[in-house]
């Protein structure tokens, strides 16, 4: 006999990540385009250490103790007049300090949101693709997503979502949506960014549901632009005097040093922040306060932002390293992919009569060639069988990036030739 | 109109701990006997500092770098010596790495156990008193919490305990109960350890229930021993060749730094871990890697030990502070407890006639006099009008206790003389 688990225990199985790290694992000689990682080398050792030098310096313990539920007051202030400024506003009408709360990582925002949001069986209405390691949360929560419709620039096709909610009202169905969830700067995988209009669509069609239906804004790679940052505010400016209420997770990880693992969300409805910090204040009842006073005073002596220069060069480097070594060759066989503006992925799709699933011959050829992607159909809601690849660019460096690209273009060139033989 | 909750949502309220915060955060003056956090001043800071200048020394940025989910391998083996030493095993017989997870303190763990086991309407079996954090995470997931019986020495009554679970056999509710929680070493807010017989006497009756019960065991202070440790191995120790699962709990938190906010599990049932690792990869991929390997340094390089040698003695010296400063008017009053051998808090038990709530009108004195403690009825699964306070020395140095003792003996002394007077 064994434990009879809750229903949240009995429906977990095997990640998605877990099995791709674990393939990695078996082969070292592997080149993965795969992990969603950053770059190592550039990861900031010296300034973290001459950051808790001068803590000790000054013989300040308290960054040592436990610090509060909702996270180091410095930071969240930091943190207002970051994204206030980033939004285009004022310290005066911009975001304060107490509707934000410090997470481990923003995936843990995403996870208090969904919690406090969604029974098994609600629905998130999601974009076609979106990020993956969400679709693993709200299957391990028992959540649906469902793809929203798109169009041909790869925004939420705004009028057809519309009809898709009319549907759901006519049906009366439209009690199990609790959120549209939005990865709205250089996505995760697509590297596509939502633009302004459709934002405001999207805030206004929720405003017209009597905010009962959340915008869960995922701007984690929001500050990873190449050249400038994309010129759009966020959704939650759009919402304001909406009563849309959104919810807008980042992080401090990725820009800076994931290792870090700190993140944060901005809460626009006060009563839904307060459940969600009641939640965390169960699951941990604090991030780590050693790590929060790091990043602001990172932030604050302005060495986050300096590194954040650096690695925006070094990302858009290493993008057209992997882009050039791939380009001529796939262009040419029918592949498509657009050149990102901002973020750690390209997003090809592959020509006519090429799937891509791990179960494909493609995959089987990268593993035997050497090299790792991720299939496109895990970052679908519907996890239709896909024609679409997502490269990782982070990690390896140039010479390795070309190295991968050499061996998932034999790999291809292999599956073309077997598809020509039979 | 506002947003349609989940049901785990709609059910979350203000906590506690949140509440004595804000009152502490309102009165700048308050001594609070009531915050359970760690001697600030005694904090790790030179030694931390001295760890990070040595990985900036060696340049090894993977520190910084995402980590694993189930946590820094080096800390697990680590870890795996420590607790199978600690449980008088040597590594051939002792704990795998491979069976640790390591979470955001133990709170982190504990939730991931309640979270995998417990439906809405289950019943955690806890003892009276217990950890009042955990009494609020049961109730944040809907899952209830009801005492043991407690024999004199504060032990779970082991006979009556198996009466009480064949009351539930009988009655066919038996499937409700999913855990018994026990805090084993120097508890929060008892100071009681659980003795070898007890330990083994719960696996023993978990075992003729063929493993369908599990043990969560919080062993958050067991080195936190004032002269030796407590002589008992782990209830896991006790579960060797037996069927009970169980989930030891600890932390890296209070014995060393807890701005660093790692703690780890080990579970004897691999599929059970296995759940909770997946759904741990849903909230957060993993706890900060550079504090893990902060850690895992400290631990290897004999820094961490050195640390908790230093504090035992320091916790030891202001238990006998408060003690001091109580013992000879309260016990002339009526008021019993007992001098513990480790952790960190005093638990007294009032005189007749005495109450000791929230609203009672010695906390209403003691709020007048300056001084915040913790009413014992929060740490009972019942909240049953209580009788018993929670004093904490952990944070306040020897003059504030003496002092914070002034406050508190001022207070009983009013309500004395009121109750006189009426």
């Amino acid at each position: 006999m064994s434990l009879k688990y809750s229903k949240l225990g009995a429906r977990q199985k095997e990640s998605d990540i877990a099995r791709l790290m674990t393939m990695a694992l078996q082969r070292p000689d592997l080149l993965s385009l795969a992990a969603g990682f950053t770059d190592t080398d550039s990861l900031p050792l010296d300034e973290v250490a001459a950051v808790v030098a001068k803590l000790a310096e000054e013989g300040d313990r308290s960054p040592l103790q436990y610090g509060t539920n909702q996270g180091d007051a410095d930071l969240r202030e930091i943190l207002a007049e970051r994204i206030s400024r980033q939004d285009g506003l004022s310290s005066k009408n911009g975001y304060r300090p107490d509707g934000f709360c410090v997470t481990n990582g923003s995936q843990q925002a995403l996870y208090l949101a969904v919690q406090t949001l969604c029974d098994p069986g609600d629905i998130v209405l999601v974009e076609e693709p979106t990020y993956f390691v969400f679709l693993e949360m709200l299957r391990g929560l028992g959540v649906t997503a469902v793809s929203m419709p798109m169009d041909c620039q790869g925004d939420v096709d705004t009028q057809a979502l519309e009809e898709l909610l009319q549907g759901y009202e006519e049906s009366g169905e439209i009690s199990r949506i609790k959120a549209v969830y939005l990865v709205s700067y250089f996505a995760n995988p697509s590297g596509h960014s939502v633009s302004r209009e459709t934002k405001q669509a999207v805030v206004d069609m929720l405003d017209r549901r009597e905010g009962r239906i959340a915008l869960l804004e995922d701007a984690a790679y929001r500050e990873l632009y190449y050249e400038t940052p994309y010129p759009a505010e966020s959704c939650l400016a759009a919402s304001a005097g909406r009563s849309a209420p959104v919810f807008y997770t980042a992080t401090l990880t990725k820009p800076f040093a994931s290792g870090l693992k700190v993140g944060y969300g901005y809460c626009s409805d006060m009563d839904w922040l307060g459940r969600m910090l009641a939640v965390k204040g169960q699951q941990d009842f604090g991030t780590t306060n050693f790590c929060q006073t790091l990043l602001a005073r990172a932030i604050g002596e302005g060495i986050f932002d300096r590194h954040l220069d650096k690695i925006r060069n070094s990302y858009q480097a290493k993008m057209n390293v992997l882009d050039e070594a791939l380009r001529f060759e796939l262009a040419a066989a029918g592949w498509i992919w657009e050149r990102p503006l901002g973020g750690l992925y390209l997003w090809l799709t592959a020509p006519e009569g090429v799937e891509t699933s791990f179960d494909s011959a493609l995959y089987a050829a990268c593993l035997e060639e050497g090299v790792m992607y991720v299939p496109g159909d895990l970052c679908s809601a519907e996890q239709k069988k896909g024609k679409t690849i997502r490269l990782s660019f982070g990690v390896l460096d140039h010479q390795s990036l070309r190295e991968a690209a050499r061996r998932f273009l034999a790999a291809t060139r292999a599956c073309s030739l077997k598809a020509i033989g039979s």
